[in-house]
Formats: structure tokens, C-alpha cells, sequence
């Protein structure tokens, strides 16, 4: 079974884990307050362009999210996201159970845009009973979505524009974030999400280390207290330094972009084999998920040799799929599905 | 100004006021334990031919809803409801801040249906990640509902199946469920609550009395350590016994179903008249809300006059009005709506 | 049975309930937006001195405490309190169901000090790993305490100033301020308590209205958005004018302080009572509650005619009684218990 | 500086990174439904000869603790803990932000006893007002404890005894398990524990792995929908089979005990060395931690060449100590520290 089911089938890449290897001798300090989480915060800064950011080391996404979310809301205000977003749906109520609602709006292939911000916005504060309705305090957006897609750089722009005009802060799921960053189609870079976000974070576990999330806060307003708050989300690793070494190794000299870089290339080869074969994308992406959508039969050929998900059933007769590469995929393993596919 | 706005801009039912007079010489032990509290559990039992509920007085609805939901659900459940629902959209997220979700489903002039209760929960279990997604495990419905609209005793059956088929506690949120009672088109009797439902409440806030919320649990599994939770979330009443009373002299005798036949009556008469004055009504209700449609002039035109609420504006030149009788409503104030509804 | 048991046997001064029989025929807007509540706020800041207080009614005390505590804490804060405080053993862990942990100190017969507080803080940031820890960021008092104690205005200032230095806002629970404005040997005065304290209430339940309690916030901080806040807690009652009718007709013309004054005259007559009967009493106080240490004899022939709490069982053979008075104790109530201790 | 202070400053043991190392070109499912996971369930039940229990792979002990709690308790319970127990002091608030409180008793050394829940639980329920109350319905030890001591099998028996007579669920927190299981003074085993625990943890962040707890669910009724709680808290990490691999390796030949072993024989050369340098030991412990109280000057001069913790001050001369051992500590850095209190 070759697997294409998601981007975190794979342990971690070579150089990460060489340098675990290599790193077996030391003793450091718990928690994150050592050597190599110092040093890859520099290299996280430097990459940001952001001197000031502040940046924390947590295991997972759903940390993350939990994490940010609940250090900057107030109990009675909730978080706009697209009703796609992880945090909407993927989270088992991980931001409910810190009293939260996500006020979610419907997203276009994942997205969403400052008409809709706006809107929630303003519906809320001009309802004459807005002190009995969550008050919307927080935009949650994802790059690349969880439909695949990416936002351009005016789209970021805007909606950053709409969210400082309004008191929003904005904030960045960058679960994929390396994918983003590589997609065509798109030229958000980090100081941009540094100068445009209140705070994001940069995901490790889908892009070569064994488990990890960058969350880089660049609104001073987000910084305080931020470590008891990772603590008490159960997020604060004991042997924090693995979490620096493994972050150290991907910004030490750009190999992060190269990750990104190699599970978008070999998506875009398979984007290239569904459309030659006359096979419609449900979402048009250009990072590192694919969404054909096939006919059903297709679907339980492609079944017996390949791992993927069925993403959702459009109709009677046929399925969207989806295809996750990662930095791991292998380039005969997607030579086998580009063949399947033409086989049809 | 005439005040049509809400059904709680009186004090309390003649009756009641003249009860707490009558009984203000009493010393009474705290928190609902005491005769009127007993007196008044008993009358409600009756009426509701449910010898073995329970049944504890909270102060509002919103409490009645927090304490009940997070009493039945875990910590991973979620409860379905109308995305109009009064516990979705107008509690500023209690649900939430007791960690659960709300599993909103368009509702159909604010009613839910078995079709879409059973989509819910199938949609959650055929989903192979079912454990990131929250579990719907309760089913919230009002009535009448908060678009004024009540069930039929044949519709309210089908729910009950439905969630007993699914093992889905059914949860009924009676704040205006007196107008409900009365309702024409509709049934339901509170036996047939007592039967269909696991837990309901029957609201006085709306029908006569100062304040007051008289929950009724009717499957046993929900029973334990209520008071506790109540106690918890800031509901149990130091002098409890107000509540008693007031329940008290709405059930003796009836009281409580006149002052809903009053509201619903006068309803009638303002349905009347709109359908009279050849304006739609956005709603088919019978019980004690009425939402007209109207050109915007003529609302400008009213609101010298009466208190309405605003509900929806749904094109450019026409909004569609909420005026809300009670037991309090007096016959005359309907006359001179009438009249300026038949001036046009 | 004539009962000593609590302060909240008792409906409401007749003042009260003929004022609400006189204002019955009314019409008020919902929710606390209603010219009695206005009324109510401009009495209250007046007898505060402090025109720019921003003051909201609730329903109890519980409420009042969460919904206070949990607007001002940050998710990883806690609140300092005495052992003995209401919030730190008699609401269910009604604090902690808003995520937040009581960060208890010994009281002395209820009261903390400057040094209790002085430590918990520097304990708090003198520990390296205090990130692991919940951050006091709050100190709660009662004025009278549980024990019925009440503070000096000079220990209240020195608690004042601590916390200033320290940078903890200070909220005082006045679910029985009436009887500790009124009590002898401290001179604190609500204009003292608004240039003292941050946040803190007077309450309403347990002198003379039917149910009610008046949150004053005086540090503008945390104003912001509170109304919400109620809502989301269940507090906000839908006949807010209900609590606004109330309140106005206590401090219109100073009945509230005379309610506390009569409480606490019948107080000590039961407290001379008592010390010439020989009997010793636990606590030293001069407000609403006394607590002699009877043997268990005589508490069991005063069981026959009164009500009162068994506070605590010091040794084998006596108990030490609660007898609370309240603004509705009767003169005749109070000398048959006196009867009784002189016959011993 | 060779580092005594905590038993996670080294990454994990050869073996362990070896396995990683050698699984790196697989490819597994998520989320823990991989063969790893299996294997390494299937030892584990083994060696607690409980085929029937549940077991679960976590990250780390605040998330375990987190979610084990919240999955037991109803909203209105709380868990008896030692006021030194790690949920009491040690996690931020952690098991607050769920909604419980720990009900904290005195600890002698760490360790509770049945007279203490005895008495808890008796209060609770012997307080007419219990329901105003926090109910205990969870007790929670840690073994070793805080303070380095170890529960002998007939104290664990006592209180699992009295724990099955209260009907209140037990709960071992086992962060340092395996010093636990290798201690003298104790012949507790992990049979044992499935048999009188109802829910507890093996550690293997402190035992030789990067990061991993491993829960046991031995009582069926704590078992449902323990994933979705897991996912629920952010504990379900994506890459689980990395979990599963080390587990594997650390229970497929009994290398966890090894490891115990290892650390405990280090601390008691320490041990030794303490009491034949003429200290006294504030704790009398027999597992992985020892705690010297020692002169002020010593203390000082012991910094110089060794990180510890200083763990309390008992007077105004001397500090209590610790130093922790652990599966990776060195004996020549034993020896160092051994020469070091000879030369006191």
C-alpha cells in the first residue's frame, strides 16, 4: 500500500533524525529554556524578518490553536473561521472546552474574505442585543487551507487591512505552512505573515520533524504569560529541547523550504496526471494536496494499490478524492499513481 | 408607547403579586427546600401525569439551558440544534462556556426535523476520524420555537423516535411553552412532554410570574446530583421559596394554561388583522409571536406608537416585524395596533 | 419554629413589596435597560461617591462572584481567599467551572492580612518554574466574613495597599455589607469601599429585597464589555426592572443602612445574651452573626424552639452554634432566645 | 555542570533512538492505529497481566492527568489529591481549566492515606449543605511521589479498599513509574496496580523515551470515548506510531524495568553517601530522588559543580536538596558527586 492518506506518515527527515543521533550525549535543561530552542528561535526570527516576534515550541496543531486562541480571547468572545477550518471541525471541540464559539462563515474552497469578516463584524454590532451574542474577537485562517487552497498576497493583504480596521487580531494556521509557502500561484513569504498576522505558526510535523509547531507571536499585546499558558494546555514539553533541535536543523539553512518545496512538486505532478486524464480537480491547489474527483469505480481501483481519502460524495456516481505528498513522497510512488491514473 | 417587543416587560400575574403579600409574614428554609417548593413540584407532576419526575425552579432560561446541558452531556459532546436556536444564537456562548458545541442544523422556520437529526449523527459515525469531530449526543428543541412556530404532537413524536432510535436524549426548552399549549394546530399536551421528552422546562418568566424556570427531568439517568449543578452555574435561589409560590398559584388551578390561551388569543387578533390589511406574515404561527411583513414606511410608521422588534430585513423596502403578546397583554393596546395595522 | 438559621428566611421589606405592587400596572424594557435600574445606579454611585462607577444588578451571590472573578482573570490565574471564603467552599466550585483555581490561605476567623497576601505573591514569582504554576492575580475578601467578622478601615486600607504594590485588583463579596456598614468596631464606609477596592458588591438577598445583589466596578479596567459577561453566566434577568424597583427604593432614602442597623442591634442583644449567660464565643463579632460554644445539652433544648447551624464541634461536649439575625428578625423573636440561654 | 536536577535532560535510550532509527523508511497510519501502537498495547497488557484493560499512548503527564480527570469526573466533582501532588501545584491550573477542583489534603511526604479520604469523603457527605459543595468522586496518588517516596503494597491496598467501599475511582499518576517498581521498600508491581487502580500511567518520558505516558484503563466504565478526549485535550499526536515504537522497544524485554533499576541503584549510592557524610535525608525515599538537608555553605559549593534543585528551606542555615537520577545518569558523575559531600 503506498500511502498518499496524509503528510504525516513518515517519521522524520534524515537530517532531523541524524541529528538527534547526534545530539544523544547532552544534557539540557527542560522546557524549552535551552541552547537549541534559543538558537532556533534566532533562526525563526531571521526568517520572519522579525526581530521582536516572540516564538514557542508546541507538539501539536490542536495545541496550537487551543493555545493562541484561549490567551487571546475574552471568555465572552468567539473566533470567525471558515466552517472548513480545523478548528471548526477537526478539533473534537478542543476550543469549546476553553468556553470559546467559533463563528464560523461559509468558506469558498476554504477560504474566506474581508466581505465576510465584515459582515459578521458588523451584524454583531448592529444588533441592538449584542451583549446576548458572542462577540466576534479573532480571525482564524489557514495556509494552505484545509481544502488545499492558498491565499494570494492581496487577499492576505486585505484581509489583514479589514482585521487592524476592526480591532480583529488575525490569526495563522501554518499546519502546512511550507506547502503554502511553495505553492505557485501565491508569493506569501514569512515577513509577510509576521508584518500581517497577530500571531501564526510555522507546523513541523507535516514538514520533516517528528512532531512540532513554531508559534511565532508578533503582536507584543499576545506575548505575556504566554508559557503558563502552554502548561496549562498540557503543551509544555518536558525534553523542550528536542523541540529546538529538530526546528534548529529545519531553519539552519533554509532545508524547510526545500521540504515544502519537494511535496509540492511531486503534487503537481499528479495535478498534471488527473487533468490529462480528463479527470476535473474539485479545488484548484497548488500545494500539496490534490482533490480529483473520479468516478466511483476509479475510486476502488486507485483502493487496491493506494492509501488516500474520500473527501466527499458529490453525487451517485462519483467521489472526491484527496492525495497528500509530503517532503517524504517518493517520486516512484507518485510514477505508480501518475500511471494508475492513466490507466484510468 | 405600547410595548409589544417581549413577552417580559410585565411583573407578575394579579394573583401572584397578591400571593407573595399574602404569604410575606413566612419564614421559609433556603435554596427550595420547603413547603412551596413541594407543594408546587407536586401540582406539576400532575399536570404533567409524571408521578416520578423531578423537578427543581430555576430563576431564567438561560441558566435552566447551561445547567441541563452540561449536566447530560461529557465533555466531547455536542448538542443539536436550530441554528436559530435561543442556545446557538442568543445566550452569548453559556453553551460553550461549559465546553460543549453547538451542533447548529438549519432550522425550517425554527423547527428541526427527524431528517435532520438522523443526518447529524449518521454523518458523525460514517466518518472514519469520528473521534476529532465533536459526538452529538442531545438534542435541543424549543416551542414554541424562537420564530414563534410550534410542533405538532405527530412531529414532536417522530423526534422522540428518532432520538430514542439513537440513544439521543431529547431536551425541550419551554420558556413560552404556556403560548405553546394554547397554540391552535398543534396538541401537545405536558403529558405528552413528560412522554417524548428526557428533560424539559416550563418557563414562568414568559407566563406570569416575576422570574422563574420549572425544569423536569423525566429520565431517571439525569436525576443524580442535580442540585449540585444548579448550586454550580449560580442557579439555586437563596429564598427559593419565591419560586415556589409562584408555581404554586400558577398550577393549583390552572392558571398557568388561561394566561397562555390570554397571550395567544390576542395574538390571533393582531394575525388577523395583518392578514386582513393583505400583509404576508413571514411565519405561519399560532401561538404568541407574530412577524408581519411590511413595507418600511409603515414600520416607521408603527414604531411612534408601539414597540416591536425589528426580526429581519429581507429586501430593500420591506422588513418583517416581531410583535410578541403575553398574559399581560391588554385587549385595548390590540385595538389600537389593529387599527393602525387597518390604516395602513 | 422561630428561625436563626440564616439571613434569607424572609420574603421582602414591606417597603419593597408595596413598591412593586405599586409599580405592577408598568411597562419596562428588558434586561436592566429601564429607568428604575437607572434610578438605582445614580442612588448607588451617590451613597459610593463614586460618579464614575459602573454599577450592574445580579441576580445572587455566586453569580456575582464568577461572573466578577471570571472577568477579570486571565485563563492561568487564580484568586487568593481565604479558606473559609464563600468562593473557595460554598459554590460547588462554581470559580473553578470557569477554569480558575482558589489560591487558599488560613483565614484568621475569616479575615486574611497583608502578610497572607505578601506571601502567596512572593512565593509565586520567587519560584524558577513559576510558569507551572497558577499566577495569583486576584485577592477576594468578604466584609462581614463568613465568620461574621468585619474589617477595620485601617486593615482594609493596608490590604488596599498591598495589593496596589503588588498590582492585584482587590474584590470584596457584600452578599451581607448592610451588616457590616452597620457593625461597631470598624468604621468602613461604601464611599471607603469604592476608593479601596476594584470591584465589590452590595448585597441586595440578604437585606431586604426579595432576591438582588449591586455590583459596583470602580477600576475602569474592567468595565469593558461586563454586560456580556452576565448574560453568559445566566445573570442577566429578563425583568431586570425588577432588580432596579428594588434597589431604588433601598437607597433612595437610606433604608439599607437602616435594615443593617437593625440587624445588628438584635445581634447584639443576642450576643450580651450570651456572655452573660457565661457561654464563650467563638468568634468576636459585631455584625449580624453570632456563634456562641454552647454544651451540647443546651444545643439540643434550643433545637426545640429555634432554628440555627451547628458551625463547628470543637470537642466532645460542645458545639458551636450560628445565630444569624437579619433586617426581619422580630424583638420578640429574639427575646424568647434570650429566655431560653438565661435558663440555660 | 552535570545535571542532577530533573530526570529529562537526556534524550532518549540508545535502543530507542536505534529503533527509530531503523523504522524511519516506513510508512504508518496516524494517530496511533498503526501496528507499533498494537504491539506495544499488547506488551504492555501482558506485563500488568490485565488483557483486558485499555491502554493509550500520550505525550506527556499534565495531558494524562488533564484528560483522565476530565473523562471521569461529572462537572460538580473534584479529586482528593496531597497538597503536593503534581495536579495540585505543579500544572498551572491544568485540571481547573477543565472545571474541577482538587480537594487538597495534607501529604505525609507525599503520600496520602485512607483516613485522609475517609475523612473527605465523610465531611462531604455529612455537611447538610453538601450540595453546596464540591463532591469528591476521584482520588489521585502518585507513586513514586513528589517527594521521592513510594505507597508499600499493603498501603496501596488499603486505600484502593477504602476507595471501592467510598465508590470513589482511583488514580495512579506512574510519571516515575519505573523508579517506583525498582525501589526498595516496596514490592508494588504493575499487576498490582491494574488490580486496585482503576486508571493509571507508565511513564516513559523520565524512563528512557523522548516523551510518551502510557494510560491504563483497567475499570470498563472509564474506557468510552477515550479517544475523543485524547484528541479533545491536543493529545493525540499525529506521528503516534512514534509512541508506539518506543513503547515497544521499552516493554518488549523488559528494558522499562532495567531502566528503573538503573536510576534507583545510582540514587542509593547517593544515598549512602549522603548519610555517610553525616546529612540528614528530609525525606526517607527509596526510588530516584534523594533529598540532603545540608549547610547553606555546602549547598553553595555543590552549585558549582552540579545543577539541583533547591527544593525547600527549613531554617535560616541549611536548604533541602534534590537530586534526581535516571535511566541515563552516569556513574562517574555519581562518583563525582559522592566525592564532592565526602569533602562536604
Amino acid at each position: 500500500m503506498i500511502r498518499f492518506d496524509s503528510d504525516y506518515v513518515s517519521h522524520a527527515h534524515p537530517r532531523i533524525l541524524t541529528r538527534l543521533q547526534e545530539t544523544s550525549g547532552e544534557q539540557n535543561q527542560g522546557y524549552g529554556e535551552d541552547v537549541h530552542c534559543d538558537r532556533a528561535k534566532a533562526y525563526i526570527r531571521t526568517a520572519c524578518a522579525a526581530p521582536d516576534a516572540d516564538v514557542h515550541f508546541l507538539v501539536g496543531g490542536t495545541q496550537a490553536n487551543t493555545t493562541l486562541i484561549s490567551a487571546i480571547l475574552r471568555p465572552h468572545q468567539g473566533v470567525i473561521s471558515a466552517n472548513t477550518g480545523h478548528i471548526a471541525c477537526h478539533e473534537t471541540g478542543a476550543i469549546e472546552s476553553t468556553g470559546h464559539k467559533v463563528l464560523e462563515v461559509p468558506g469558498i474552497a476554504g477560504k474566506i474574505t474581508p466581505l465576510l469578516i465584515r459582515k459578521v463584524y458588523d451584524d454583531h454590532w448592529a444588533d441592538a442585543a449584542h451583549e446576548h451574542l458572542v462577540q466576534p474577537a479573532l480571525v482564524y485562517i489557514s495556509h494552505p487551507t484545509e481544502n488545499g487552497t492558498v491565499y494570494t498576497l492581496p487577499e492576505l493583504e486585505a484581509i489583514s487591512a479589514i482585521c487592524r480596521e476592526k480591532g480583529l487580531p488575525l490569526m495563522l494556521d501554518g499546519a502546512r505552512l511550507g506547502y503554502g509557502l511553495a505553492a505557485s500561484g501565491t508569493e506569501v513569504t514569512l515577513p509577510d505573515l509576521a508584518r500581517l498576522c497577530d500571531v501564526f505558526y510555522i507546523g513541523g510535523t507535516k514538514l520533516g520533524t517528528l512532531f512540532g509547531e513554531a508559534v511565532v507571536i508578533c503582536n507584543p499585546q499576545y506575548k505575556q504569560d504566554f508559557r503558563y499558558l502552554i502548561k496549562r494546555h498540557g503543551g509544555l514539553l518536558a525534553k523542550g529541547f528536542l523541540l529546538g533541535i529538530q526546528f534548529e536543523c529545519l531553519f539552519e539553512d533554509g532545508l524547510y523550504f526545500d521540504l515544502g518545496q519537494h511535496g509540492v512538486s511531486e503534487a503537481m505532478r499528479i495535478r498534471k496526471a488527473v487533468l490529462d486524464a480528463g479527470l476535473p480537480l474539485q479545488y484548484d491547489t497548488s500545494a500539496n494536496q490534490q482533490f480529483p474527483r473520479v468516478p466511483d469505480a476509479l475510486a476502488r481501483e486507485l483502493a487496491k494499490e493506494f492509501a488516500f481519502l474520500s473527501w466527499e460524495k458529490p453525487n451517485e456516481t462519483e467521489t472526491v478524492l484527496r492525495f497528500c505528498t509530503s517532503w517524504a513522497t517518493r517520486s516512484e510512488d507518485v510514477d505508480a499513481l501518475i500511471g494508475a491514473l492513466r490507466r484510468g
